[in-house]
């Protein structure tokens, strides 16, 4: 297995990596008790995720919580963690179901994040209080050679697309990888089981599911059988994952861990994509609110299907869709395979013998928009009648406002909203979304193929 | 009744019609008579049809049949009767079914179809030997006044479009007329009960059904329990007749009898009107074989299913479809909602995890025809490929020889075909055939609305 050999020499961390990290992670946590004794703020940091479970790559995510007694009001802890995350350089509040706290520390990528100290996992208060018992299930099962598993899963679907528990991704979490290598015991035998994998997935090790899950993959959380370790993982991610599995044990390749980037398209050859593809692509924009991305994607993938259930009501045919978020900003980027439909459409009503036979004729045969009928087609009346919208920006300026977006970004449109059509993208700076957004392919075939 | 009394006097005989008709009926029985006699022909003649049972409107056609013993061969019965059939003028020979031949007599439009001479229905050995046993029936059963009943019926399904059992209206048969007055006793009450019928509807004087039906209008027919008297009706006929006794009983009107003909179009009328829909007209014809329109109209039916079936199964979406037969030619007028589609199609494939993804994959990873992907969506593998036809016109030029369209248009097709669209009709001759493509109202609605 030299291919995967020389994959761990680029990303497992140094002994010198390693004892730097360390070396950051105690000044921190000194920092934090003082700071903490300093306010008179009860509780304790504590080093979790990866670096804590001696299963990081090279460049690090630190994640320090700090624990708060069980007796401290959430008003507090919310409080207090946020005043502790001060500690940090380029300090960001970040609110999803919990705020925290992201910045830098002596060049690092930390999270500073609070939590309940409890007993028992299922004790739980906020999203996060499993968390330190997860560290514990990990550090007191994983063997030593099985930490370079862990690594090479995460590169693999990082290169895959498939690392990451976050809403843009719903993929596998750094803790999902280190449970399906306990569960499968290497990287290698956990590819091979999942190519015959066949969602639903049931895993588990020895915890039993202590309730029914509905997710495409679940992993009963160890430490709790009442959590999905697994929920966030899409079916879309899962079967990526699988499809990986399969084509990477057929023909190993270092593009499945490091996928070459699309190069971004000049307007000419996205001008010409375009043209060549005879369809019509649309952007619909609108700015975003400062929240997390954990808040907004969900909200965004909303849109799309409102966006995409509006088109497709309205007698568009879609090609693809998809949503994008910038830092300021949100769009979804839409292929219809006709831009203009006819002025007329039909209509069809009840069989002649329905008692509201009558509402309908009489209702069509006397308004504006009829232009042909009543007849009988199969059985039922039908009639001919004037299409309101026949081309498809107008159909979502008109629509738009009143669709169901989430409620930040329909606060969002209704303060306003962009519609771009065709090249009208490229001379509005959706370029790099344009190149994004035509590239489909599995991420380890780009330019191989 | 005013207006019923009013449509009466117009179409029924006078007593000089009646007996105008019946003088030239028994010249042609003579004539018959003494053709047989002199060719040592057996048999004899008999007067059928709507002048035998006094049902008929004004300007009849005549129908006469010349009975054969039971011991006479098929061939002999078709061959005698061919010949007898030479007394008309401009006499053609017609072969639906059964060889008749129909001509002038006189200026009388007049039918002379050899038959069996049978003691029970039951023992029919040509389409048409229960005929004389209807007629029989309806003379002994039809009361005096209700032969007015019948002249009304007949008149009100010619101004609806529903009159007739020939191929090429699906509709109501002129016995199928009587034996309905005979079950409601009258027009206006069978009107009546007809607003509430709901397909299918099963009807029954005494004879009780012998078998089961699957039509939407069973009529049982009283001399033959194994028959159904309505199996013509098509379900749209049906539902006309439905929808046209409730449109009538709510405001009668003499449309209902004799509607307006839609007046032809201007060639600049056809072309804004094509226009104003912002669609695409085609046209599919071909030669008609010289062969009986009851032979021809359902393979030209079926012509049609198959056009659009193929064009729908090439993501077209149709409108309108209908067929037309002339004296030499027939064709598909077709309307479809968008004439070009684009370059690029998804085509989808199986999940990933099952055995044929690698052969997908495999596939259109090496084609020529693959614009983008694999990737996966829902949880199947995708592609995008070339499509091969874009445009209708092209993609009907391509499939028409193959596909199944009746014996006799296939061969016609196989000779040559033309396809033309939009203003190419205009020039090509097809304005009528337009303007009646165009015309889809109910023909009592005609320029009432």
């Amino acid at each position: 297995m030299s291919l995967e050999k020389e994959i761990l020499a680029e990303v497992r961390p140094t002994s010198r990596d390693v004892e730097e990290v360390h070396r950051v992670v105690s000044k921190l946590i000194d920092e934090l008790k003082h700071e903490a004794k300093e306010r008179g703020i009860p509780g304790e940091p504590l080093l979790v995720g990866s670096v804590a479970k001696d299963t990081f790559l090279k460049e690090p995510e630190i994640d320090v919580f700090f624990t708060f007694p069980d007796t401290t009001s959430r008003k507090d802890l919310e409080r207090w963690g946020l005043e502790l995350g001060e500690v940090l350089d380029k300090a960001s509040r970040r609110y999803a179901e919990h705020p925290y706290t992201h910045g830098l520390y002596m060049d690092y990528e930390v999270d500073v994040v609070p939590c309940y100290k409890l007993k028992e996992p299922s004790a739980r208060m906020t999203a996060v209080d499993r968390t330190p018992f997860h560290l514990v299930y990990v550090r007191g099962n994983l063997e030593e050679r099985q930490k370079d598993e862990v690594r090479l899963l995460k590169r693999f679907m990082k290169g895959t697309g498939t690392y990451g528990a976050e809403a843009r991704v719903q993929g596998f979490s750094g803790y999902l990888c280190e449970l399906l290598v306990l569960k499968f015991g290497a990287f290698g035998k956990l590819l091979q089981e999942a190519r015959s994998w066949r969602p639903p997935v049931h895993l588990q090790l020895e915890m039993e599911a202590k309730r029914g899950f509905d997710e495409p993959l679940v992993f009963v959380d160890p430490v709790d059988g009442e959590r999905n370790a697994a929920s966030a993982v899409s079916l879309d991610s899962l079967s990526v994952f699988i499809h990986a599995a399969t084509e990477y044990l057929r023909d190993p390749h270092r593009t499945f861990y490091f996928p070459e980037e699309p190069t971004p398209k000049p307007p000419g050859e996205l001008r010409d994509e375009m043209k060549r593809r005879g369809t019509a692509f649309l952007a619909v924009s609108s700015s975003a609110p400062d929240l997390s991305e954990d808040i907004l994607f969900p909200q965004l993938r909303k849109a799309e299907q409102s966006i995409v259930g509006c088109l497709t009501s309205h007698d568009f045919r879609l090609l693809r869709s998809r949503p994008f978020l910038m830092e300021r900003e949100w769009c979804v980027m839409l292929e219809v395979e006709i831009y203009r439909l006819p002025n007329v459409k039909k209509h069809s009503g009840p069989p002649p013998w329905l008692k509201n036979a009558y509402s309908f004729t009489s209702k069509w045969e006397s308004s504006p928009d009829l232009v042909a009928g009543p007849y009988i087609e199969a059985g039922r009346l039908m009639v001919e009648i004037k299409r309101k919208q026949i081309d498809a920006a107008r159909t979502l300026q008109h629509a738009l406002p009143s669709l169901s977006l989430g409620k930040h970004l329909n606060e969002a449109v209704q303060g306003s909203f962009e519609i771009h059509v065709g090249e009208e993208l490229l001379e509005s700076g959706y370029g790099d979304i344009l190149t994004q957004f035509l590239t489909r392919q599995f991420p380890w075939r780009i330019r191989r193929a």
